[in-house]
């Protein structure tokens, strides 16, 4: 073998990030043969620091360093208004729009019982909790139109319509900029029957 | 800001590899947040570990974590010829091929004004002080078929020429397997110059 051993487990570090091959985890690792001492200290450092100080909100159950996150701590927020997301990208998505003012909820993932996750497994008590406890009036499934997505938004509305609150889907549609001659079937067939008046 | 600043910073420190993103940077952050303590520990140590042991070869200038690579070390290679590469990751594409039994010489660069990459700051003293040693019969200059591959290559033969030593250059032609209908003029026009009967 001509890499030299740390070289070698470094690029199997990467290689079991998601999405890093085996290819570019030897890339990267030759990266970090450059860096200087100062930059790999303060790589490695994030990476422990990220762990160890960063959680769920006990709220929310997205990831935050504080016990309540920065929305969900919020007052101007309307906390009435609860998105229901897989995971805590999703809410940076939803940041990013810069229109959303409600709060959110965090499933960590969807059901698939393919992949071994069943419902017990999301953060879906949590959810049922907060709602139980009063002043929420609407939850928007905010989940992937996957499968998955709309398997869990559809298991967790059954549990949410005894509780007396609205309980609301993202619209499906044509995504804006598209082509129509580009649109799947079920996308055009959801942006026709979903159509509005002009 | 919705995300947790420890996470931010990790992000950052990912988004300064190369190749990748921001939006891979943080899908990679969210990732670490998935690890255990232990492999996250783990994770942390061979970036600080591979760093801090692997350096380069006295005699070939390749990373390794000895004083001298196994390659240089190994007296059932032919020391007689060196194919001089731009980068680590070239000798380990040249091992892959389980072909060549020479020994390698890495130049850690290509010569690129532009880039402010002259060939003080590549490993070509090192490269001559080898040849002056005696016993290196052809150096084979395997630089990549770009212009600075070609500059290089050009740059290094002159200065090897009156050492009395036999300098080749890699065949250029059509890739194995490649149709030729995608080849490009230039390497269709080597493939035409460098025929050779059957």
């Amino acid at each position: 073998m001509a890499e030299a051993l740390p070289l070698v487990l470094l690029a199997e570090q990467f290689a079991r990030l998601p999405g890093i091959g085996m290819k570019t985890a030897q890339r990267l690792s030759y990266f970090v043969m450059s860096m200087s001492d100062e930059d790999v200290r303060e790589f490695a450092d994030a990476i422990i620091n990220a762990h160890e100080k960063v959680g769920l909100c006990s709220v929310c159950q997205n990831l935050t360093d504080k016990e309540v996150c920065p929305i969900c701590d919020d007052v101007r927020r309307d906390h009435s208004i609860i998105c229901v997301v897989d995971g805590p990208k999703d809410v940076s998505a939803f940041e990013r729009t810069k229109e959303y003012n409600g709060v959110y909820h965090v499933l960590h993932g969807l059901i698939s019982p393919i992949d071994n996750i069943t419902p017990d497994s999301l953060k879906i008590k949590e959810l049922l909790q907060r709602i139980q406890q009063g002043g929420v009036e609407e939850v928007i499934m905010a989940t992937n139109p996957t499968v998955e997505g709309e398997a869990t938004a559809m298991y967790i509305s059954r549990l949410l319509r005894p509780l007396g609150v609205k309980v609301t889907r993202l619209a499906f549609g044509l995504p804006v900029g598209a082509n129509l001659e580009y649109a799947d079937e079920v996308t055009l067939y959801k942006a026709l029957e979903n159509r509005n008046e002009m």
